[in-house]
């Protein structure tokens, strides 16, 4: 059974999202069609891949990653089937799967078949119709031909010092927890957290470790340093939103 | 494998798609439940007959779509089957299904069948249990009378002109596009929008083409004349809103 | 086919939802996913076990209930499987699961199995994996050990007098409709319901025997007494709230 997933800023209120499906199931009998978001605010590309660049890799081994945050749909920007990691991932060509050029053994086509396609709505007549075709077993050859790199979308990286690392805040969740840009060094014997408030955060191992309206920095389940707080919003304490900057300060 | 759309105004919050799901499920194994959507305003029916109308033919013949919006439920609106273009239809006779109406050699049933029901969500414990009967086999006949037609709500219609069509805004969707009832003539060879304000809108073909902030129109994917804004909101900036009058005026 | 309802308080913008799902597609092909609902506000456990207890039994037997409001995740709360009704639930012991202790038969496990689990994500790293061996048919004692009971939570109980029964709006839905804790009585002849401002509400059979703007009072589809107003909403008309006190004042 194929697994197909969706990331789209369409959201769930109008038909775009069922008529991708209805597409998908029109040549797929059996598969299994998951929604990652259709939440994503329009053109955020940049949550989009967040987002995408944090999950794909929980799926199984050969699922399809439809992923389509699009401002350029109808102009000649690509559109791309990228193999990496044993899966796959079709859409446009516009930063949303470079976060793949990382990954070892990536290649990546340009989708070079012909579709009769709106100008206004590639996800439904032409990226879900590469899904089916790719379901089908159809080969790549046939779809696509291999192009040697893809576009990337310049994304906010820390700055690594002796003894801090400075990122930013590049995302916000649903519980108001602001998730940086920082990952977890080698060796790292711990640390404390300073805003660009001068604000101070503990490094803590669970939610519930932090105080009442405390915030506390933690390694999140994705590996990304995060501000929390126990039973409240980051966000409304600190306060902070995506941009705000953040130093971790190493211990000896 | 069955394929199963809901849309309703039900939301995702509550329990009742979940329980309408759970229905179905405890009926028929191999099936595909597909959202189209929940977030339908509570009773609007003009938006649910406009995303039920325009994505329904989207998914593969045979496929059941099941529609509740229903503020008649409990009373003696009548429960209807709708078979049309190889698709069937369940829910209210409320005007939902009205523009099966156009759709060559439709054919219509009022649901006969005794169930057990609460007077308030016939959608569980009535229309559900339609689709468990209908996707387990269960011959129409047992289950429906044939009826001659079906109720049709009045929806705004375009007004033709020798060489303007005026029509008025009957949707809009989550990135702000203006959804009109003009659908592209035959013959058309180009022409300009106006709208109730007077302003004049370009007809282009890709949302890209127009400028910053520049309110364009555009044949959307489903063929519908829409104003939209180039990664903006054309509800904002025009503005406009549902009943907001515009018209196409053609090119000779 | 198996059967996986999920319920949780993630929303559906950010990849929670979807990481689980990834999981457990990781490990169990031949699955039904079914969301319940992810829009439980942040940690509202009380809306969270009125929704479960309410649309459970609505599932084929055999289903699993994965159902995360979790706020003290990472901590030492224990982590459960219960078998109810030819149901599983899976969970935090944080009160979720506390009505299945009037299930007859109801049967408790705390999972004890070792995972390689984030401090902050149990949802994906615990439970969704624990869901994927239960329906790899792994025994439930190589998993988890039985205990004698599961952590309840005080929810609001009604008061019964000699011809009144006291209680409390339990929760809100979409359409504004206020849902109190009060279920039929037996032999129940009719009545009215008394706010706790005093206003008297008729007992109705269909919402649309209301009047416009009139407040009335219905026995819902899951038992509940419920007070709604057709095409409106009683939330605003009322208004009420979470906690709002009702009577319902039985007729001799």
């Amino acid at each position: 059974m194929n697994v197909v997933t969706l990331l789209t800023d369409f959201g769930t209120r109008d038909p775009y999202v069922a008529a991708m499906k209805g597409v998908i199931l029109s040549g797929v009998e059996h598969v299994q069609l998951i929604d990652i978001s259709h939440e994503i605010l329009p053109q955020d590309l940049q949550t989009a891949i967040l987002t995408l660049a944090d999950v794909w890799s929980y799926f199984p081994a050969g699922t399809l990653h439809m992923a389509i945050v699009d401002p350029g749909v109808g102009t000649d920007r690509k559109r791309l089937i990228v193999e990496a990691g044993g899966h796959f991932f079709v859409g446009p060509d516009n930063g949303l799967f470079g976060f793949a050029c990382d990954i070892p053994g990536a290649r990546f086509w340009e989708i070079t078949g012909s579709f009769d396609s709106s100008q206004t709505f590639e996800g439904r007549d032409v990226f879900a119709k590469t899904v089916v075709r790719l379901c089908q077993g159809e080969p790549l050859s046939d779809l696509a031909k291999s192009i040697p790199t893809i576009s990337r979308l310049e994304v906010p990286s820390p700055t690594f010092g002796e003894r801090t690392i400075a990122g930013e805040i590049v995302g916000v969740d649903r519980f108001g927890n602001l998730i940086s840009n920082i990952r977890a060094p080698e060796h790292f014997h711990g640390g404390v957290i300073r805003t660009e408030t001068g604000r101070l955060c503990r490094l803590v191992r669970t939610y519930a470790e932090g105080n009442q309206d405390e915030v506390v920095a933690i390694w999140n389940s994705f590996g990304r340093l995060e501000l929390s707080v126990r039973e409240g919003s980051a966000r409304e304490i600190l306060p902070g939103d995506r941009g705000t900057r953040l130093t971790l300060e190493k211990s000896l």
